[in-house]
């Protein structure tokens, strides 16, 4: 008799390293989270997070870490390098670089630590929202795979339709999870930290181009915080402070259905109208 | 006749730096600047920024940096080293490092780029405050040296007194500006997106070990619209989302008194209670 592994979890498969020649890891950009141009950003921002986490000289979990997309994502193989920098008593700090033949496409900046029981207090107020369950799922438009591993539930800034207008404002405010579900870890909650569509579209009312230029994620939870989320549904929310000549920033957070702040995340975008 | 030069403003002679071996650029810590322990982190991030400034092969001006404090800068020399890793039509990504005998202290990535005009809008609300003149300027304690460099008017938020007791929430909103006077740049900009001290001391009402981990700063300004500001004060402001098993974060804006948006910034912070 045969047995058959059940395969992978897209997203797991999209974020495997496999070890390669000088201390590199090697990943495979998949077709299943393929973004307009190369891999949608938050899996490759996952994917840099993953070369730290199973790097063997790794001190704790992830505090803080900013990926600076310099250039496209081909399709198939790529490299990562992470360095350790500097290792203090409670906290690592590393450097990374993602290359395809020789030329850097991704570099980034982690900050690894270990983490202690202090005084503590969520200062920022959870978005009044309906529960996820009342609120319908919406499909991004189908030439955006990588949406398609996502269910989301779009509370206020669903995607606009083609020639929807203008909006008056940037935030969209989302119920979010991996399809199939999946148990929330590190490089999931970094990629769902990038799983905001361009603010401006959402003003604009019309797709244009536009891609991420630098991304930063805080980590405010730790692993036991993630774990209690499960494959739950997770509370998102993204909007800009200024459009100006061609860039404009993101900011966000994500929130566990229990009120817990995980992560809050920057981005700085460009765009052309 | 003598014709004596003179001296430069504290903020330039902190962040001068000169030509060393291997393409490195070499500065060295001003007691102009020093903090708790070694200096400003504000100025550290300054003199990184001048580094890709002054760099021959340098694109348009600075759009995204981030920098991470790996480990304390000792009183002197430091060396900085600042790599272009990728040039592309309209920006151009940077690799840092600041040593000080070959170990790192400091490491940052920089995204430069060109500007050009399309669509723009500033969505956020500039806080109602009094007018600068009207806000009397204080000074913080006698031992944090570089807050000497700066004439500081809090609208709210001011440092606490010592055992002030708890205070409801970490926003801390001010006036601002170099002392002696200075034209506000890149460099400038960059410093005072790191003038606000740690917002646990205000929370707790009580100082108390605290260091920034790392800085992110995006500008959303250009030269000339720096240029316009002159030597006027800054709007600042910045609050904490969440505080958490030994690190928190801090957002900030930083308004020009004509209503413009300069810059917006985002910390982690380590702190021991």
């Amino acid at each position: 008799m045969t047995e058959i592994a059940a395969p992978p979890h897209p997203f797991d498969a999209a974020v495997t390293l496999r070890a390669a020649e000088d201390g590199r890891t090697r990943g495979r950009t998949t077709p299943d989270y393929t973004n307009m141009v190369g891999p949608f950003g938050g899996v490759t921002a996952a994917a840099l997070l993953r070369a730290v986490q199973q790097h063997p000289d790794r001190l704790g979990d992830p505090i803080s870490l900013t990926v600076n997309y310099a250039g496209p994502v081909a399709d198939g193989d790529f490299d990562i390098t992470a360095r350790a920098v500097r290792t203090n008593r409670t906290n690592q700090h590393w450097q990374l670089e993602l290359t395809q033949d020789g030329v850097v496409a991704t570099t980034a900046t982690a900050v690894f630590g270990t983490r202690r029981d202090t005084w503590s207090d969520t200062e920022l107020d959870v978005p009044e929202v309906p529960s996820a369950e009342t609120v319908p799922a919406r499909t991004l438009p189908e030439f955006i795979a990588w949406a398609r591993n996502y269910e989301m539930r779009f509370v206020e800034g669903a995607v606009p339709e083609q020639d929807a207008g203008e909006h008056p404002d940037s935030t969209t405010t989302l119920w979010v999870r991996d399809t199939p579900a999946r148990p929330l870890d590190f490089p999931a909650l970094t990629a769902l930290s990038d799983v905001f569509y361009p603010r401006v579209f959402l003003r604009r009312g019309r797709y244009m181009p536009a891609g991420t230029v630098s991304l930063t994620v805080y980590f405010h939870a730790d692993a036991a915080q993630l774990d209690t989320q499960g494959d739950d549904f997770v509370l998102g929310t993204a909007r800009t402070h200024r459009f100006s000549q061609g860039y404009f920033d993101q900011a966000a957070q994500l929130w566990g259905r229990d009120g817990t702040l995980l992560a809050t995340s920057h981005q700085l975008v460009y765009f052309k109208d």
